[in-house]
């Protein structure tokens, strides 16, 4: 066994081990229902080794961590241009509230807020229909995974629609301001539903592998995106990645990371490894509490910290 | 010459044929009347080699760089319990905006906005005399530089105080919190002196070199702080360092860095350099402009970014 | 001719010499294209006599103005239980503001906001098809008005609906808090046609009456509302009736007043007249300018203001 | 007995006979010391005469009432121009809320909130020293109630001063935007004092007639302020009297007025009368619990309302 097949199965044993204080998501019944006692944790290294430990092929709602791949194809179609509808900068607040968008015309802070990720879901659907700007994100995300079996979980979409009021205030909110282009009810549709995209933490540790190594899949010689904009994806995870908790996530882990509601956590090393951590259970953030914890130990175990090892 | 002399050089060449077109700080006349078309850039590496260019040796106001250091010196000597009073999240605000101590109990949102920095300073004084607190910060920074010559502009100082009303209020604003333990002018005297202290870049980038080597001076034995100190100031650094511009320095530039109003930037390559950056004119977010452009070459022709090179 | 009479012309001409600097409402097509020098009042007082000047019989948008029949429908059906949803304290901030809604758990500041007419027309709506509860507002105006020639013009209706998306996100936002009962589409197309009622001065003085005079038309014997009622329906006006012009429209006009984006401004000089006048140029708080200066006049010669004459 | 004496006795024996539910000010040990149980109502009416009920002649700190006084005198001395450094409108917000301050340049949203207040004791110093100018305001009490054992309670002003923290960082603000002219030090340790002038309710009353009288003592000739001017005061006093509660007086209580933390109110009744009540206990506003309930009943009662009787 690997040093890092050790370390991630020693971790993998911790959090087994911890009760899983954290409070699962409770707004639609289908987060709920998640037995909170699972946890799974996945680390692909550059020369493609894989190390898996717990409930690495059970698939979660990915929810938010689904804006990281978003953003990457909505820069892919735009560009630059894309900045001018959402921002760069931490919002210092909760992932949905509207208070900034008021003082700031319209501009969400950051494309991982909910109204950041609404507007850059608006961008992609671009004229196109729902059902396709929908189609072009999941086989987006099935490409990165290497892997045709990941779909997207419709009963959890449409209990999001169902009850997505807040996210329907901020993206009619937007919209009065010009910042939404199209319909507002096609980018909600297609952000419910791409939030809605269930995956294993092998596959999402699979699709996140073109931001640990310098915008390209190591194994493949295909590039997703330039180098830079891999390093400038990764430096908006750092910054934006965790809404309110970011500042305390590059405190705690030292890596760029993205959080899901569903309790999963994507989070890079550069030039090192591409990661998925997935446990239910949330902190006040609305941040996984043993995700968190167990990026942490792998982080200072590896030695592979960001700011210095 | 060495790679590292020559790229350094460069900037510098590439910087000094640009026009400073930020604007230089006017709200007290010594920074007002600084000339604008100075400019500095020197890095010190692993090894202790120092490459410098331009104005390298001209004392400067370091301003708010030196809240890393008192961020430092009071980690020193409460360790965790500093956390009390301030936070560790980007406020998304203005350097100077009292809105988010409102709805958050006089509790700063992190350690390199004001208000937070005046709740350190407040930390240091802790039932001293304000000179005494003051010439504790000093030799500090010059056991940290190894240079007994760094001084206090008490021209400078002086300024501050006389128009530092805002501070006055974000200071007389925590005090009503409880947040501030001593009389709200120590901690206000302290602060002016401390931000009015003068370095040159390469005096600055010699006190930096702990942050990029583990919380050690590479030339000597004497640790400064732990390594996990260490990592999680340059934690600090990147997501807060920047004011609402933190997002867009860890954006294009990729490495922790600390920007005062007289137009210096300390940055740090973790593992491998310690790095200043001084050109008086500004852009709108109060950073010095040359000075992050200058960084973001630097970082990108060395492969220095944190996020991948 | 009445002493009233002739202030109603005095002021009408003066009114009429002098150019309506302000700007008129551009956000849909039916109020841009209205003529701006177009100008009415008409005062009725407590013996039934009505003193008319200028275009009295000319139908406006009522717009906003609505908000004050709606509310007393409301209270009309619920009583005190319609406080749970909405609050009696002017907000200090620009109509259709979302901001101070996340701050107080979606409940509006007062029923006059935008969000907060949307809330008491949501409690209007209860359960009925939008068919049905336009249709008594409609026939409740009629009815106050004792004219049922007043109608809702559904170019203007269709116009609101279609360019709306702030007030969309202040439903979807009350909604998200569950201060909305019913589907946020009902409560939002009553809303956008009761806005859309057009009325004339002379109808709009005629429908005001009950508050001037004690919750009853003195030409009738029906009580409307009880004494108690018009006398907080009155204060609401006097407190919050110009959004953040509230305080410079009792400071300078010192009556209970509602106003209209499309001009128009309802007042009451309790025990003494309802006074209703129409001029479409705005002033920056979004209230008729020609519309407020005219009733400080009229409040001063006649010596109705409530503060003291 | 008149009918007034009576209403006033039998208020004052319901008032008695009620527990004081509301809290005390606790925030200085001189407010927290009074005893909640006294409770006084005197009402000075247009001929002269008064009605006493309970502890009447018993001084009290009037605090914010103070307000009133010094808008009075700082528009006597500086007219309108006094309104280029403070608002007219309500604020939305809590009494000592900063938020408002940062979002509009500095400029207090009315007289009568605290940065307000301040601003306009600054506007009464204007190169004075502090004590001419402290004498001038209770001098100006004094003629006001006719009474010059009106006198400034210096153990409470110094115990404000001690603890005021949060009105030094308004003040300080201010300063920072030029509200304030002089020093910050001046206006606010004037501003301690008028705050901490001794009124008993009788002295109150007495010197409130001539906003209840077109701005003048209606037992004297003298005028105050123009009759525009005391219906201007009362106007604000209706708005902005009781912070975030001002609508909540409006609407009960249906007559300007202006609370005080230690427990006192001042009321007009236009044209009628002026009126003074005392109780210590406070409600969530900050605002006298059975003095706002005492003057709801004399309104009632009296047929006072300005929003129709």
């Amino acid at each position: 066994m690997s040093d890092l097949q050790v370390v991630v199965q020693e971790i993998t044993d911790e959090m087994q081990a911890m009760p899983n204080r954290g409070e699962v998501a409770t707004y639609i019944p289908e987060l709920a229902g998640v037995d909170p006692n699972q946890f799974a944790l996945v680390v692909v290294d550059a020369q493609g080794n894989v190390a898996a430990g717990g409930d690495a092929d059970v698939p979660f709602s990915i929810q938010s961590i689904s804006k990281v791949f978003t953003l990457t194809l909505a820069l892919g179609k735009f560009g630059d241009r894309l900045w001018e509808r959402v921002g760069r900068e931490p919002s210092g607040s909760r992932f949905n509230s509207i208070v900034q968008l008021e003082s700031e015309h319209g501009i969400p802070r950051n494309p991982f807020i909910n109204a950041g990720a609404i507007a850059v879901t608006d961008a992609i659907v671009a004229g196109h229909q729902p059902r396709e700007a929908l189609g072009e994100i999941l086989r987006f995300m099935q490409f990165l995974a290497a892997d045709d079996s990941i779909y997207i979980d419709h009963k959890v979409a449409a209990s999001e629609a169902r009850t997505g009021f807040r996210n329907a205030a901020l993206a009619n909110y937007m919209k009065s301001y010009g910042v939404i282009d199209g319909p507002v009810d096609y980018a909600l549709g297609v952000y419910f539903h791409h939030c809605a995209i269930a995956m294993s933490c092998r596959q999402l540790a699979m699709a996140g592998r073109f931001l640990a190594h310098f915008g390209a899949n190591p194994s493949t010689i295909l590039p997703v995106v330039t180098p830079e904009r891999a390093r400038r994806i990764n430096a908006l995870m750092l910054t934006c990645g965790h809404y309110d908790g970011s500042g305390e996530f590059a405190y705690r882990v030292g890596l760029p990371g993205k959080s899901g509601v569903g309790g999963g956590i994507l989070a890079i090393a550069p030039g090192k490894a591409s990661i998925a951590v997935w446990s239910p259970g949330l902190d006040v953030s609305g941040n996984s509490k043993r995700g968190r914890l167990a990026l942490e130990r792998l982080s200072k175990r590896m030695e592979w910290s960001i700011f210095g090892a």
